[in-house]
């Protein structure tokens, strides 16, 4: 197949989430969608790299329940006005009508901080710092696009409280920072965070910075949120500690949202190319492809050597996949791994085979180059550095897309030139 | 806390869920409970580890939505007999009313294979080997008990299809096998899988293995499944492929059930003593306490050292607490971390401090050992040394209580000597 050109981002886009099987749209319920194998073992790599940094800074993972009671839900006025649209709600269970409504989660604030308040007496029980890496349902009346805009997705929230307003200003700085570090180092994409006005901010929040990409179309999609809540959601439920000076206070909380499925978007968005996916090497499925090319008289040498290499790159650790199937030409193999993303090629022939070498092809820019089979552990510093020089050519990207605009004329002409203001 | 756990194990279980701070029950929502981050931890760890033994036996993740359409739910008629009693329903979302009534997935059968019928036109497109590790819900109406009965449960499902009965079956094996390295090899919970009488198999199933655990009280507990679906589920949902023979033919399925919250339960159980949990060191949020036991004259010395100590340990990679309060004495600080489970306890002193050596202390049989700072990395050895001897200790403990009855007689007796039948 040929995906449409790039260019035409929104085609390309929805084809490629189709030939690359990354999705599926046909499941029965509009909004919800099938997160295939390919797709779901890339965010599930996503999610471990951003739990780490996040364990790095403290934080520990915690479950409270997808079910939020409706007393729960309404408790803070401002929150409930901005998400009671959007809200499913279970009313039976078994044969029986429920006595209270209970809400799919549209976010957590409301289930935990009942408990935070439970679970502190005194300054020594704070901070607090806790994420949950799971599923949120909003009944969303846009259009519906995959990974971009569902019913159903996937986020990391963390929520942390403190004693006081100075640590929780503290914490959405280095929620930004966490941020950066995954988002941007580890996953490649490039991102800015803007303080949202009054009308765009988080239900209940004092204020929200929200991490904005860019689409390939020009489009911005925003993929992380940071709320200072301020005192808005410890006042109603009743979040109180014993000061160190006698006094009893309300704790200053703050909320975080990673959107893992958008980001995971902005990843294929940003590194796909008019071939297919590109991967980073650390988050890929499959790591390295191998496709032996051989004629018959060489089929046996050459297959018997593939074997060897795989074995050899399986030793090393890495995630790899022979494809020896003998009804598809080494071209449409190509092109079928290109399609998927995979980053590293190893091409080997007879001359490969007489010279125990393996042929290294980039998926970006098909470079290839020669190893000996003893140094195939290079083919991750390879990996690597593709990775770095497409990380960098985003970068450069992201930054000719943004016009420091210092009036509303610069700002206007830099939109109609396709950037965005910062 | 201080419970004899043989002789009074539900007022143990109950008090360790507390006191540990492993869940909370006071969520405002019956059978709903809160996972607090210690035990979060540790079942974010052992779905890592089974996950990757899934994938070395060429699973995938996956995801489907967690809402079924009442029609894909109702196809399979034993299925939604099984289930009709303990679903949640969402009828409402935002101000309306749904067109169709979404359950919360109680098991995802119905949810996924209208779609591996989608995916599957020939013998080729088979196998397919998927695994989700998510929630699903049931209306449960019996007593519920935290991590081992509630109507949220996080476990594991691993659905497979095949062109053959036998591959189905060799399936069934395989995951019996899966089930041998995570929960016992890997988890140290001994159990035997039983063949399940016909009223009690999975309803939609040809037959079904369940594996049983037991607990200190003697009580048997359910903590996987697996079941041959046959064509069961294939037919209804017409999954079906055209084989090398140029027919047309029904897939033939298997589902996987490891229940993590259950196993949970079964390692903190079986693992537990009348001090509180002791954490597998693998498994373990903090593999490694260090307590400084100090004198006014000493204090300086000491605590410089114990920092020393923990940058050691960390640059090993453990994961290390340094436990410097104040207000807290050395024997307040031992029982605190021993009714957490943490496995390994290093004590340092002025003696330690001067000899630049640990005193490293072992959570079950608090055996002391020496080493010298250097020899730090022998910790990991002592910790991997007392997991295989708990062990060893927990499948002795499961063979003696197990009876090999040949009649009804011998049943009985067996039965009275708090064994179970095998």
């Amino acid at each position: 197949m040929a995906l449409p050109k790039k260019e035409q981002f929104s085609e390309w886009y929805s084809e490629l989430m189709k030939e690359a099987e990354l999705v599926d749209l046909r499941y029965g319920v509009k909004g919800f969608i099938v997160i295939r194998p390919w797709a779901m073992y890339i965010l599930k790599k996503m999610y471990s790299y951003y739990e780490e940094i996040l364990e790095q800074y403290n934080h520990m993972p915690v479950h409270f329940p997808v079910v939020i009671p409706e007393r729960y839900l309404t408790k803070e006025k401002e929150h409930i006005k901005g998400f009671e649209g959007e809200v499913f709600w279970i009313t039976r269970a078994g044969f029986n009508e429920l006595e209270e409504r209970l809400a799919l989660r549209p976010t957590s604030e409301t289930a935990m901080y009942p408990m935070y308040a439970l679970w502190t007496s005194g300054r020594k029980d704070l901070p607090i710092k806790l994420y949950m890496s799971e599923l949120v349902w909003r009944y969303e009346t846009k259009a519906t696009r995959p990974l971009i805009r569902g019913r159903e997705f996937w986020w990391i929230e963390a929520h942390c409280a403190f004693a006081t307003k100075e640590e929780a200003e503290a914490q959405v700085r280095e929620d930004m920072l966490t941020a950066k570090k995954a988002i941007w180092e580890t996953f490649g994409v490039p991102f800015l965070f803007f303080k949202r006005p009054e009308w765009d901010k988080f239900a209940g929040a004092d204020y929200t910075f929200a991490a904005d990409t860019l689409m390939p179309d020009g489009r911005v999609l925003q993929i992380a949120t940071t709320h200072l809540l301020g005192q808005n959601f410890s006042r109603p439920f009743e979040f109180k500690f014993m000061d160190t000076d006698g006094k009893e206070k309300y704790a200053w909380q703050t909320s975080y949202g990673p959107g893992m499925n958008r980001i995971l978007a902005a990843m294929i968005s940003w590194f796909g190319d008019d071939k297919g996916l590109i991967l980073p090497f650390h988050l890929a499925p499959v790591q390295v492809v191998i496709v032996p090319i051989f004629k018959d008289e060489s089929k046996k040498k050459v297959l018997g050597y593939a074997k060897e290499v795989e074995g050899k790159l399986k030793a090393l650790g890495y995630r790899v996949e022979l494809d020896d199937a003998e009804d598809e030409t080494p071209g449409f193999k190509f092109n079928k791994w290109e399609l998927k993303g995979v980053p590293i090629r190893v091409e080997v022939g007879p001359k490969e085979a007489e010279a125990k070498a393996l042929t290294v092809v980039r998926r970006d820019n098909r470079e290839k180059q020669q190893l000996s089979l003893e140094e195939a552990a290079k083919i991750e510093e390879i990996a690597k550095l593709m990775f770095e020089e497409m990380r960098k050519k985003n970068e450069e990207k992201m930054r000719s897309s943004i016009v420091d605009a210092k009036n509303w004329d610069e700002l206007k002409k830099g939109i109609e030139e396709g950037k965005i203001g910062g």
